[in-house]
């Protein structure tokens, strides 16, 4: 049960965020391991694996969360990676962001951006 | 120029938010007609009309932000029955919510399902 | 010491909010009568009574404020009609609301702009 | 394993929320019962049910954080019921409410206080 | 149409921020072009250069408006400038932040005035 | 009187923020002198100095508020060590954190960690 549960996220989380899981585990070993655990259990295993939404679609409503709360960069960051990872295009993900300006705000949409021209360099730069 | 923007953004909110762009108008022109019109202007003629990501989508990720900062109801009311004409269905709308439980906490997850709940009930009361 | 700082922010609520203060103290009696002293005593006597900025500026950046923060509407009921009692007109009321929109996105001045007009209807129908 | 953790978060949710369990259940039966699950099986289960840290602070963290939010005014109502429920006084559930003006601003302490007051009046009717 | 709205919105940027335009539209050139013409054109051309409300007003109800949202230091920095080159003295820019520890806390107020400081000395440091 | 606050204020704020007064007094004497002397004299002087809840309790609610709201980073690392400072253990403060993935969402538990995990780890090097 719990098992197939973080089986499942785990799996899940491989797929949307590439090599972003093991150092959250890591990271978090030595003060927190449940959070981590429920990020795969939960998270990953109970809620964003559901069939109901397209992987692709699930990462960019995150991506537009996470810009109009403008309080989470990081994660953002990660986000925008994984909604590469899940079959979105980089104009998407940046219209996703962009479209933010007229529900939070320009900030958020211009902090998003930033967020997003980060990861679209550093992938540059990799490849 | 302002026309052609005015006209398509117009358009753009005739599509998606069926009838609601009259009342707005309506609403605000004793007070603040030029933020109805950049309603129609920039926030559909501008910017949710644009051709790099297809309704649904925006309507979806409007969705879940709406949720995540979760002090404007009524705009998520009419942006839950936006996506629901932009094609998505409630399940994914539901699952746009839902998703919201991981990045923004239960209390918004909880009050934009409400929220959805009562347009699926008008919608089925209409039917 | 205490009781000039109260007479002064007294004064000072009484010069901007008009009759709000008598309701507020009457209000938090029975559960929280600090708070209504806070408000009286720190928000008006020690912060909103500063010579540093005019009064009718300070009201227009607390409207402004909870605009943006969009999860006040009654205290932002009050300041709006606060601004309008130091010296604001209306006009000055709804630009500052509206400028949020490119701050903090389109819901927030339009409920905002909900708000301002509820202030005016009331003020006309006791005109 | 999920269903020892749903008995266990069920029957902590009993214990702090009385009888708040099965309208939420009921509510969400129809449009995202799986919403319902995760606070019996990950919120209380999973999360308020742990050993380090007791249930009357757990529940004074939440009413506090709530009130910073700011936004979800009907989430409060029911934990500040859940405070008293775990043995916290009204005066302490005041005092986490009160000192959330220092972090968060008065507008937030005043809506927290409104909404305590509600449920402290609810309570003495039914008494 | 669209071309007077830009240059509009350049002119009234330029008086404001002075020499921010030009680092935002490039650096915004490879990603996001429009996002850079919406902020000359529709924040600035449409919304900023209203007449209703004078500059100097205008520049310090955001400054409020940033410092309560608390997740925008950077926009902030660039309006506490635009802030004193609209008129507005360094005794109001602290007045209008000061005051949001009583409407948005005492952490949202601190942060702000930290960023008042680095634009002071920068400017000091400048002279 | 206003003596007497600010002498009970910097007690308190002794008492539970160690050695974090005179840093914020000097940092803000330059520019905003009068907002450390309300943090002193308001924030500890008048409400955290209030006997109806422990100290241990009110630390460790600010903790999870500022986890909550999620952009005041650093007043957060401050009131961790002053709920460490004030008889709350590591793993109450990390509950306190953890708690908040529920109602705030896991990118505001994430970050909050990370700043308890600096200040655990600063300790054990000053050790």
């Amino acid at each position: 049960m719990g098992e197939g549960r973080y089986a499942r996220g785990w799996e899940c989380l491989a797929h949307v965020k590439a090599d972003a899981g093991q150092p959250l585990v890591e990271g978090l070993a030595g003060i927190a391991p449940d959070l981590a655990r429920w990020v795969v259990e939960f998270a990953f295993g109970e809620v964003i694996s559901r069939p109901g939404l397209d992987l692709r679609t699930r990462e960019l409503v995150t991506v537009a969360a996470l810009t109009a709360m403008g309080n989470a960069p990081s994660q953002l960051r990660v986000h925008v990676a994984g909604a590469l990872n899940s079959g979105a295009t980089r104009e998407e993900v940046v219209e996703a962001i962009l479209q933010m300006a007229v529900y939070a705000g320009f900030p958020a949409a211009l902090n998003g951006i930033t967020v997003a021209r980060e990861v679209f360099e550093e992938r540059d730069a990799a490849a």
